[in-house]
């Protein structure tokens, strides 16, 4: 073969196994080819917390396991359409102060009442591009396409048990035609699904509706992108929580007044608008990261599921309405590294592990971000935000003040 | 205390302990706890891969480890700044088929000779906003805000050893000053650094410098969200990787030439324009989240760091030059999580554990992502992308055709 | 009354006439006050160019007429769903340059065979935000909104001859749910017409579905504003023109390749992403302007108009495929100022004047930024577009070099 | 000449004449042409208000001109940086009710004491694009720039009188270099004046500083765009205007409370949100538009003048503090079409025609803007939106309700 360098053996290409190298010997052969390659000893990655097999499918050529600190915070009261009841968060994360402060936020929610969460929509969308000769071409093309739904449907559906085509979309740019496709994937994040389904409409359509190609993701779909059209996309569970607290629960356990927390909102949000910043809101990344990680769901999502509303409104009788709005939330209860050792724990912890469980498991995600919120709202409104960071933080002293304590201990 | 409501024992606190719970007994006590309460064994994450005290700074409530699968992508080959060599880079994730793409990647730019990757900006900001009396006070603030730098930057430095106040801007919103404070952070992401430190200084602006009030964040600054402003916005490294790739390399490994390359791009370049994405890019996102949980990252800075452009362009001589472009690319390597078991492990793996490494692995990441957007980018020319998540993905068949290998052999 | 500060002759009213001063003496007479409190001799102004009846409903204390340059550009060959043939059009500017440039365009879209336009989509939008107590109250109303579709659209037409309610969207933000109401309003900008069916139905909505308040503006519609929505929003007519032109045409008129211009746009397509712009185009905004103004539109509409696509291909065969797409033009042939002296004449011109004419109007529209597209595209690669602006600007030599010319002569 | 095709006499060009066609026989015969060739009378437009010489430079072919209504609001008292005093503005326009709008919101500005008005920036930029062989040649070029600053200046000003090269900044993407060119432009728009600076450097550039090739305009300067950037971007002049009203002044003459407003402002800043929008504003455009047209501004630039901010503030006694904010506001009182008849006119009314003047326009603008603001707020609060629009539309009654009325009369 003419241009392709030989690897060196600088160069050298990572050892592979006849088995594909699941199991337990070939991981550790392989992290002892990284240690002798490196000079380095990899004694935390080798232990496990789950059997190698259990990695099929979720990563190749693997060396171990990372290990992430997991936290717990709760209690967190949800009056929700799917979950009812008590619940304790586990976090995954290592920035110091996070569990504490989404711990207090929860502790203050349940206090209050507990909060209301609720299901808007419920779809995962992608956007294949088709291309034409001309604008003409194209126009027809988006006229007509309506017209070949039933068979589209037919072609998508016929490679997927679970999801179901929803409705198509067609977007015309130029002699380009871009055609959002919205499915039910049930309890999967589904991405796979519908690109799979997706990929055999394309092929349907270049066969007989006039497409000169296609390309699968024209990005229009914002799969793992922050955008703003993630507001009106349908790109997985659209969801909103919201609660009720009095002036006196606010200062009680956290320092502040409904008319600080309103306050606050107007000159961040101004922030946000002089950033154009997609959404606006305190630190959802932060909750979901921590969250995503601890429970398998798919990390990569996070520029997306991070685009949303955080809400605090005075109300007429003197409390504060305090919501958060995730129009992008992409989790799933199957699939993924959802049955995966500590995250389907994780998951069970929530009784969120399998089937049926994927709307529940967006509802409390959404409460846990309204109370992270909560918490980090108040710590900048009461100047203890740094404080709490050095209490809890990294290099912190030996008897931190309880600075994030929602406790009436 | 007349409004707090009592927990009842269904709404019960998490236990806390005196030693404030870091020793594996404490740790095993509320993980028992847990069980207890919601009836689920948890086997798995209480497998720890390291000493509970080493959770201490890095999360409350611990309860165990979550686990991620590590997968081992490489070689490549980088000529940066700062990095210089053949790396091979730990990605966790539960996501088949990413660590194969990132290799596949990998392997095909270190034969085409590998990447160049420059830094060109090293800053971290935070923008806290001052409120004034009206847009008068608000222009004279700003106006003279400059001639105080020196005392201000007195005032910040006396808090941090390792931050640099490097300069301030002023930015009017009607009687609002949001002020954007750029730091050099040396090796550690730095955001609780620069907090700290320019919390000092907010507190004498409002000594000295006549603002009626201030919060420390005003959503500006952009830490944690994705917004346009980050491309000028000086919020972690800016670092760029590119890399030149023959039409026989592109043929032989990824099945596309040069001219596919370019025109996918334009396609999908205009799809992310009418979803008003922030920047362009295929899935910085995925390569991202799985370098930061392998590393001890912040996740949660994720939709700031995914914020970034992928340019693949035909060159004169015929080949393509493929590039990535990062301008806020928030990582350290000292400090968080970097010092945790596996993550410390990883990092040491990449020659990026401790003091003079966080620009070393700037370099190393933007590598990556620039590997993870050729491989992506050649699935979806060649249409391989739903056959090799088919073929690595959760439920594969027994035998997958090995499709997104870049192998020789 | 207490608190109202009466006006000192230094704060001076504006006079008011007993018939609203539509007369041409009322004017005068205003124009006179107005000249003895500045001072100022208002000779041109006082110009009138149509009765000063006819400035009822378009303007009020009229005090004369404001005059702008009017240019011809043309010939502009359209092969449009409504416009059929060639056109001639006038363009007002106090650009130098602007009107050749679009000229040059138009002259070279004709040579090659003309511009194919096609309408997708002919509807404009107002988006009302109702508020609830709670996400539940909120979620409730925007689940079973479409159970009332029929009698909101009674109301909703029950205002209007032309409207017609094509369908409503709720989008739930916290305990707020936004009302996206989509019209067809025939030949009328129609933005009156919708707000006054809108409110209509808002107040029967406060009565019968439970909301607690409402604002008939949300923002939400993006009415005379640039948003990432518009591409997706139906405000307006979405126009696409396209035309294939051949490396020889180029050549020959604008000294540029395919190649070039396929260059041009994606450097400048990524300035645009660095700056985070809504859309990508060269320079629609002149054009729309000049359109604007000769034509009696709204041209405060200009920010949603001109938020577009300018995109520039190369064919399999050589050539080059040039096309804008319009997702948001707000234009009229009826009511507003189109039936305005100069505007109505400039309307008829184009066989735009009336009834059964706004989707014609939009054609030429587009095609007329296109032509601007390329010449511009052209100038800049050429590296003309300076010497351009020196030869036809304010300030030009004697004998310009005819830069901009497409003529054979 | 092989592919061009002749025009036929269908698609006849443009007449040219000997003397470039700006005598007034000129103008006739071309308008006469135009009648020829459309069969209609065009006699308003040829109604001119101005010299036909007057257009050279301001448009090309010309025909005659476009008459657009215009209307006078006032008083507006303004305490500015440059604008002192109370001012009656020009205003052109064909929507109804707009003037009457304007009218209502100064005069209740001024009866409130005033507006306070500052320009914080005053610049405009260019931004053209370098290309580089690689990363690395685009990271040298990109660090090194600054070093040559003196010798960029001097190219810059060697071509013009007036305007001052402020400072440079480099942002690399790949392999490309985007140079930001900040000038002071003194009494002009600027944009020819600065293109034509930048071009020179440009050239120099290429000469002497290893660029491979450039393009004038990148799009990252957002020249006639709406984008994110421009927050942050100094294109054109940064100005706020900012007013205390009492409650007592709201509700007596717009029937609204402080409180409202502020609720007002929320519940749209959220729909913007959700739409993505640039900026926040109730409708700059709108006025803009009609002082544009009325004062010879360049009325293309609507999309990056319009973005901007407005903000409703309640006060810690019980007032509202009404703000706006123009990022980018491109106005300038010579060159352009700040000459021509009627535009000079509507300057001289401002006292803003000529040198020193720029500022001044800007803060008038400004404070201009503001009182839209308040007048569509309050029409939105009190309902009263469509009303006035029925009351001063097109197709008004007989003897409207003064309902936009601010007057104590």
């Amino acid at each position: 073969m003419q241009n392709a360098l030989r690897h060196t053996s600088e160069h050298e290409l990572i050892p592979r196994f006849a088995t594909q190298g699941y199991d337990s010997e070939s991981v550790a052969l392989r992290r002892q080819w990284l240690e002798q390659k490196t000079g380095k000893r990899l004694e935390c990655m080798a232990e496990l917390g789950a059997d190698t097999d259990q990695m099929r499918g979720n990563v190749e050529n693997p060396i171990g396991t990372a290990h992430v600190p997991l936290g717990l915070a709760g209690p967190l009261l949800i009056h929700g359409g799917h979950a009812k009841g008590v619940f304790y968060v586990p976090l995954a994360t290592t920035e110091g102060a996070l569990v504490r402060s989404y711990e207090r936020g929860m502790a203050v929610l349940t206090r209050a009442g507990g909060v209301d969460t609720r299901i808007q929509l419920d779809a995962n969308c992608i956007a294949p591009v088709f291309c034409f000769e001309d604008v003409i071409e194209a126009h027809e093309f988006a006229s007509s396409l309506q017209d070949h739904f039933a068979e589209i449907r037919r072609e998508a559906e016929s490679t997927t048990h679970h999801g179901k085509l929803l409705r198509i979309e067609a977007y015309v740019q130029g002699r380009n035609v871009t055609v959002k496709f919205h499915y039910y994937t049930a309890d999967a994040h589904g991405m796979n699904m519908i690109a799979k389904a997706t990929e055999q409409t394309c092929r349907w359509i270049l066969l007989n509706l006039g497409a000169k190609d296609y390309y699968l993701y024209s990005g229009f779909e914002s799969e793992k992108h922050a955008s703003g059209n993630l507001f009106v996309s349908c790109k997985g569970k659209k969801v909103t929580a919201g609660a009720r607290l009095s002036a006196n629960i606010l200062k009680f356990y956290l320092r502040a007044t409904p008319a600080q927390f309103v306050r606050l909102w107007r000159q961040t949000v101004l922030g946000h608008i002089q950033a154009h910043s997609v959404g606006y809101n305190g630190h959802f990344a932060n909750g979901l990261a921590a969250v995503f990680i601890a429970c398998g769901q798919d990390v990569g999502n996070l520029p997306n599921c991070a685009v949303g509303i955080t809400n605090f409104e005075a109300t007429g009788s003197g409390d504060l309405y305090a919501s958060v709005t995730l129009p992008s939330l992409t989790v799933g209860t199957v699939g993924g590294g959802t049955g995966y050792g500590s995250a389907k724990e994780c998951l069970q912890v929530l009784g969120c592990s399998g089937a049926d469980r994927a709307a529940k498991l967006a509802e409390i995600i959404a409460a846990t971000l309204l109370a992270g919120e909560i918490s980090i709202g108040a710590a900048i409104i009461s100047r203890e935000f740094v404080a709490a960071h050095e209490a809890y933080g990294r290099n912190r002293p030996e008897s931190p003040v309880s600075i994030f304590s929602s406790r009436d201990e």
